[in-house]
């Protein structure tokens, strides 16, 4: 059961701000709110108050003054979350905050749990689960394309197609096990082409599903790019001066399950996974170096491989490297940074210049401490996953627990392909499109149970 | 002049939460508004609702979805700025927030500079200028007390006290100014008597106001604790169990002008600031060590000494110490932590008991280690500068603009004072009434310059 205590929690960034928004919702929202509320005029009780509007006076404890506040009423079921919310917006002190907070728990609301403002507009019908998480997604977007699948999916282009294909199959298994009800009279309700037909489209529809978990995984989390290349070819200084191309958005993810350093960086729109970078850095500093043997370990798990060779070289050096990465590198997008074009060798840069043109090889001349060309490598960069030709309304996966269902219900999709060709019995058929009902009715909630729901929401931020 | 052009700026506290809001202000606040929000009703332009009103709705950049939103409107002169207000509440992705900022720039909006909302409010009126600098020390506030005082502030506790005696004044000197103009008649319009008797009641509200910015100063930044000893007596342990008290608030303040490292921490509701903290935790490291003398440096910038002693050693050198001490302080509030109590000498400890309970010395048995009596040491701490009798309505000077406006005003006034004893003319009278009635002024802003404004509000956080 749902639990219905009323919940509070503070709903902007924390920290010290102009303002900042503490959110309360459930049945008894409004009345913690007054109780704690009070208005310049006289009687003005905020549960009298029409839903959508706002209110200016003070929060106090007993006698003593906390805050000059703005509240704003939300009455169910027109809330985010279906109930009765009220937000009180009070000067952005982490002091007043708590403070307000600390209040309104005394007054009997309970401190909200990670996502459980999220929940409730799910249990309460406002979204179904996928547009819950697109919630968090959205949230979380640090990019053009993240924000753009993330709102698409949000405002339920994802959970539609999936509530269609759902209603179509639910029609179909209804005619089949109104076959087997009736067995001994081999009549056939549902008619065996048109449920072929629509297997088919379904096959059709999950597969591209399934197959747009790569692109949105890229979205969610940054094209993966691996920079490799022999010691002291200015793999170090490249990553440096990319990572600064714009500095707002750079953190530093420590991977858990594998020991590397992550650093991700939203560069023109696009955000790029720089990986291993701890080991790259490492090499300015190391006399002794593994050398470039090293760097391939991280080739499998690229999107982008940045082949950094030194126009100082000699080409045969250079040429050798190339080849070799060709060797290694299966199905990644390799772009050759031409480094030290400032000061390379005359002939190096000749034949490279002629590999440029005669080659199908992406070869760009840089000059990375210059910052030379950088905006052409970046260019490059972006070739490689196109995320500008994603369409307003594109349907993209980018969430993992999505992606494991789809391939599921892809699996008992198919299953139900062969079962028709093979003209198995409808008792076998009704088995794989229940499966795969059941796959598709967990990505929109439609199936679900608390510890799905709970390992969903868990990985919300408080507040949301 | 007051630039009339439309302000945004994110108002809560930047980085990633469940919502953020963006606030615009200005004549064309709800122009731009419009130009970039879509209602799901009909028609529903937001220029033509009501004030004090909620909108859901979404904001797109040309045909790119970018969010959906809830906009809040108030219009001007209800409005904290004084002028029509929208407030713009998304999902608290940091990429989103920056987009539709960006958004409102470009639809003709312009970022404000710090503290330009709260400055609009003071030149429309809204509030004098004492309350508009209380709004920052609001959102500074980290504490109970120092809420408390900025709070009566911001509602012009400080500035109605003040405007009433520039009104009294100002009566006085229109009368004295009458008499200038009659000085061949000698008459007298201004009353000398009365004017006496006013003088000196502003004399003695002046003095007690400027003589509450002790308070108010530690109030404001935290009492300022001095923990000194000799090396390896305790006092890093003891530091870092005291800062480890409440863990939220605990920052590190780099001193710019001096040259040492501070931690503030809020202990039950009250900030205290230790200073030279970083000496105190290279001790720990050191072999060599300056010991003692070099901690006297800091005494005078103490208001709380506690002299750390081992009860380990000999109850001589203990003595020896706080003799020492007690010959260097001048009038800081001593408390004397009789350290490692759960291993000290049993004669050490008998002696030290005797000393507490026959003199009149603080004296505290700890262990720091393992956190004992840390709650008795907390309590004598708070003893030195007792907050809580802070009365609702106190006037407690915090800032230090105030502060020094006040001492020249409190100048002037015993400049009047005199004079009236000695029967000065009218005219040096008049000068000097003007002098004080100039600094009051600029407490309150009816008397200010564009460089006193630029002065007070760029100290301000950007979004208020």
């Amino acid at each position: 059961m749902f639990e219905q205590s009323t919940i509070c929690a503070i709903a902007t960034s924390p920290g010290m701000g102009a303002i900042a928004t503490i959110r309360l919702s459930g049945e008894k929202a409004q009345e913690i709110a007054d109780s704690v509320f009070q208005s310049p005029k006289a009687d003005k009780k905020l549960a009298n108050q029409n839903p959508n509007t706002l209110h200016f006076g003070s929060i106090s404890d007993g006698d003593e003054l906390i805050d000059e506040v703005v509240v704003a009423i939300f009455r169910a079921p027109h809330s985010f979350t279906g109930e009765d919310v009220v937000e009180i917006t009070c000067h952005g002190s982490v002091y007043i905050q708590q403070r307000i907070l600390q209040l309104l728990i005394t007054k009997g609301a309970r401190m909200a749990m990670p996502g459980e403002f999220t929940q409730r507009a799910f249990l309460n019908g406002k979204m179904d689960l996928s547009q819950a998480e697109a919630v968090a997604d959205l949230i979380a977007s640090t990019n053009r394309a993240a924000q753009k699948v993330a709102i698409n999916q949000m405002r339920g282009g994802f959970s539609s197609e999936l509530t269609n294909l759902r209603g179509e199959l639910l029609h179909f298994i209804a005619m089949i096990e109104l076959e087997l009800d009736f067995s001994e009279e081999e009549v056939e309700f549902a008619d065996r082409d048109q449920l072929k037909k629509l297997v088919s489209k379904i096959e059709v529809i999950l597969r591209n599903l399934k197959n747009s978990f790569q692109l949105g995984n890229v979205i969610k989390n940054g094209i993966p790019v691996a920079i490799i290349g022999d010691t002291n070819v200015g793999k170090s200084t490249l990553l440096n001066a990319l990572l600064n191309e714009e500095k707002a958005i750079v953190s530093d993810i420590h991977g858990t399950t594998r020991d590397v350093i992550e650093d991700v960086v939203n560069i023109h729109g696009t955000a790029f996974r720089f990986f291993d970078t701890a080991g790259i850095r490492e090499t300015t500093d190391e006399i002794e170096t593994l050398g470039i043997e090293r760097s391939y370990n991280k080739l499998d798990l690229a999107t982008v491989v940045i082949l950094v060779v030194d126009t100082q070289n000699g080409i045969e050096v250079i040429n050798e490297r190339i080849t070799k990465i060709r060797e290694r590198i299966n199905g990644q997008y390799l772009i050759i940074a031409a480094n030290k074009v400032d000061r390379g060798r005359a002939e190096t840069v000749a034949k490279l210049k002629e590999i440029q043109l005669l080659s199908n090889e992406k070869l760009v001349f840089i000059a990375a401490k210059q910052r030379t060309n950088l905006d052409q490598l970046i260019s490059e960069m972006q070739q490689a996953v196109s995320l500008d030709s994603i369409s307003e309304d594109a349907v993209i996966v980018t969430n993992i627990r999505h992606f494991e269902a789809l391939t599921r219900a892809h699996e008992s999709i198919e299953r139900v392909q062969l079962g028709l060709d093979n003209l198995i019995s409808g008792d076998f058929l009704a088995q794989d499109i229940r499966e795969c009902l059941h796959y598709l009715g967990e990505i929109t909630g439609e199936i679900s149970n608390d510890e799905i729901l709970g390992h969903i929401f868990k990985n919300f931020c408080i507040g949301k």
